[in-house]
């Protein structure tokens, strides 16, 4: 049983890179693509870190129009990592590919925690968006350690 | 009457850009985040304007997603605009600088344009779809057409 639903999961994994592929005419535009909507969440998380650590003045507006843009740049990148895309300028590791159920779980656990973290940032309350910034810090970490090359 | 507003208009300008330089360390960090999320919205457009000209089948589902990618991301890039970041690795033209109001009318329009373009889109109808992206795209042209060099 064990089996078929990871051979499920292979197929599907299958299906949907194959029509994100689709998406882009060419496996660089896809990279570019990842690329640029990463960087874009990095701008509003790192200034969501700065609050965080207290490194800038915690203000509930700014926590909530940040974490609000990452949770929606967050869903983004994903459909670009199709087959063909892992060569060329990138530092996506082969391990994406030859892992895709792994990599998968970890796109969707990232994009939970920054959709906990708008949330978080909503109440106003900085000690809440302080823990869930940490949950959400901790599943960009654990993917770039596994994911992402240097 | 009118110098008084055009001075306030000159004013908001400036308080806007001082605040919107502030969320960037570094003038290249400005120009590299207005550049990924320029190009991000590109992406979700040109893939609008593929179904908008015929070139892909109209697929009520992906224009309503698309449009609302692209209304969301178009609101992103004009906060990194700010004083100090007209020089470096971009094609913005200095007349984003000395013509503010007229670049934040552009900035605007386009970005009630892109609302309503998602919101055509959302219903599912093709025509009204093709209609509101020539008003959208129209908005892209005349605003690089002004303010972006080769």
């Amino acid at each position: 049983m064990k089996k078929v639903f990871a051979t499920f999961l292979a197929l599907s994994a299958a299906v949907i890179s194959l029509s994100a592929h689709a998406q882009f005419a060419k496996p660089e535009d896809a990279i570019k693509y990842r690329k640029a909507s990463l960087s874009v969440l990095a701008t509003h998380f790192s200034r969501l870190g700065a609050m965080a650590q207290g490194k800038v003045p915690f203000d509930a507006k700014a926590a909530s129009d940040n974490a609000e843009t990452a949770a929606f740049v967050g869903k983004l990148p994903w459909a670009a990592f199709g087959e063909g895309t892992d060569v060329g300028d990138t530092k996506a590791k082969s391990e994406i590919w030859s892992q895709p159920a792994k990599f998968k779980e970890a796109a969707e656990k990232m994009q939970q925690e920054m959709t906990k973290l708008a949330a978080a940032a909503k109440t106003g309350k900085e000690d809440t968006f302080k823990a869930a910034f940490g949950s959400a810090a901790g599943t960009c970490k654990s993917c770039h350690d596994e994911f992402r090359g240097r």
